[in-house]
């Protein structure tokens, strides 16, 4: 039996550390994770309740491709609630979470073989899916002072069909402002390479608010999903806005390869539109725990991090105390009892200096996971130092 | 921007039958759905049940890749209940859906170029994931006398990296039987082609039970669904059976292209395996409608069909009547106020002289779809023959 090249795609070296964190607690360890990449809140109550009806009143079969058309619509009035953007309907495609969506643009939009860019450290999956889909990622390193994002100067040369931005990033949390996010679109467009805006951690932001590429432009994909801010991780249920000329060419595709997003997912996802209080609810617990984040770390001695404009994850250079994060990480888990991120996972090379710390769970875990940290890092040895500045 | 070719994929041709019924029917004409590939019941009521308790009792955050391991449990235990066969649930992947079965297993087994046969007529999204997937579908011309599934010596000669069969299939609903299978399997095994068996219409057999490729080798991809038999399109949950080797790399690529199958989706998949009463009664109606239909169809022209041993469709050759199925179904649909599929989805050229009449509804609605056919087509001056034989 044949099996494929293009599918023997990485690891997530994450899960080994999440397996051994899982076998810890079977054993009867108490672990704080911080490796989590997903609210530990459920989806809104009122959302929840609306499939509870649903579920009554009939039959949950096959939506259209593109979605429920009330929910496209209420994504579309998102885009004028939250960027002040006036969206046709018509080009929000419903996805079966970003993975879908990744999936859907990747294919419209490129031909195997063809190059397309990605900025590191950044979300492990991008390339992996490139990868399954005969498509060549291009890695290009991101600098500390422009905030672990990249910029036009970084891709200079470069020979590229595509570029997937994200903003707030993954594992960093920066951001790209209107100018910083104007300057790659402005590249992009200039050379006829495709741009990909994956926007999915778009309203969890702890000052301005992220910019969208929709504020900039119509000829890009942009993605998003109901899974962080909507804290509806495990629904799988998110969006992607196409240009109006894409729109039926994404619909044919999403026909055959999807045929529909999970039908009670929408319905879940559209009501959840309007649990503007939860979800708010929700935000400022990430706001005080990004907080105590912030104070923390830099005590444990974790003090060279990128600033967390939004997401729920703080990135840590962590190159004067080990060229393993991997080995790092284990260690931490087994001596601290924190499950922590090693940065190979978004950054083959640099990872192995980096760790991404997740503050997505309860604030008391937080203040627990920082105590831990501190005890055991000022054990082995490490002086804390001030916050970021 | 750039704009891929491989994502130039084949419109629904039923799609428009589709919307010409909807259009019908806001202008306030009856119409009698048999153009429909899904239930017309929900997802059994004590599954529902199951999902209430569980969004009462925490969040539905990410599962595991490969799904719940209670539910890939239950699903090879209903190997064993279904077939008699002993399957290890670590070869058991969970799916959003088959559509997601279907990338899965393209993307483990081909390479960008690979080519893939398939049997025409068939489900017509096959040709177009493999075109997605910059893979060659090979359409094979199956014949009525091979009851539409393709043969061994339908293959000879052709140069063919992979080969999906489907029984019962669609639009046919017929099936092959276990010496046929065999058949196929073998020719397959002994040339190094990868055999992908899409089982979805499995339990929903009105003669001898569907065989499964599990009940003759470990050496295929075998795509099921809780779709169809178990009443739940619109959940978007389905599974695949891999050879043990090939687990790691599915889970790979599934972490990577999908995170994982809706959490709902999957509660409500594992108390559906246990919903066997409901089920079967669904079951019990799908018989009669086919009784119903193979007794009306002749009786208003439609005489020569496959004989349809599973599935809910009964695909008919209307050479005689047409040599445009899709001006045929638009008549048809003015006409007579029944909506059904013409061929040319499941088979771009013989299927010009086809129709597929799906008996998924209720048996009202089929009553009164018969008579209107017979009606419509006694006026249009076309004989009623026998039952078919």
């Amino acid at each position: 039996m044949k099996s494929s090249r293009r599918g023997d795609v990485d690891p997530f070296i994450v899960m080994d550390v999440m397996e051994e964190a899982r076998s810890l607690e079977a054993a009867g360890r108490s672990v704080i994770h911080m490796e989590v990449g997903q609210p530990g809140t459920p989806a809104p109550a009122a959302a929840r309740a609306a499939l509870s009806r649903a579920m009554a009143a009939g039959p949950l079969g096959y939506t259209v491709a593109l979605g429920l058309p009330e929910l496209r619509a209420g994504i579309a009035q998102l885009y004028r609630r939250w960027y002040g953007v006036d969206l046709d309907p018509a080009r929000v495609v419903v996805t079966s979470g970003s993975s879908a969506a990744f999936l859907l643009a990747f294919t419209a939009l490129f031909d195997a073989g063809d190059r397309v860019a990605l900025g590191e450290p950044g979300y492990p999956s991008y390339r992996q899916i490139l990868r399954a889909l005969s498509l060549q990622p291009v890695g290009i390193a991101t600098r500390l002072e422009n905030r672990l994002q990249p910029v036009p100067a970084d891709l200079e040369g470069v020979d590229m069909d595509g570029l997937i931005v994200a903003s707030p990033g993954n594992p960093t949390g920066t951001m790209l402002d209107h100018a910083a996010l104007a300057a790659l679109i402005a590249h992009c467009a200039a050379r006829g390479i495709s741009f990909v805006s994956d926007e999915i951690y778009h309203g969890l932001h702890y000052g301005a608010r992220a910019v969208s590429a929709l504020e900039i432009t119509d000829e890009a994909y942009v993605i998003n999903s109901f899974s962080k801010y909507f804290s509806m991780t495990g629904w799988r249920v998110g969006w992607m806005v196409v240009p109006p000329d894409h729109v039926r060419k994404v619909e044919r595709l999403a026909q055959n390869m999807f045929i529909c997003p999970p039908h009670a997912s929408q319905i879940v996802a559209l009501a959840a539109l309007d649990c503007i209080d939860e979800l708010e609810a929700n935000r400022a617990i990430y706001a005080q725990n990004r907080q105590l984040m912030l104070e923390g770390l830099p005590q444990a001695g974790f003090a060279k991090i990128a600033p967390p404009d939004g997401a729920f994850y703080v990135y840590a250079d962590v190159s004067e105390l080990t060229g393993d994060s991997l080995a790092f990480a284990r260690e931490i888990l087994h001596g601290a009892g924190v499950a922590v991120t090693p940065g190979v996972d978004f950054d083959p090379v640099r990872g192995r200096q980096s760790l991404r710390f997740s503050y997505a769970r309860g604030t008391a875990d937080i203040v627990e996971g920082l105590a831990r940290l501190r005890g055991y890092m000022a054990a082995r040895g490490v002086a804390g130092g001030n916050a970021r500045g």
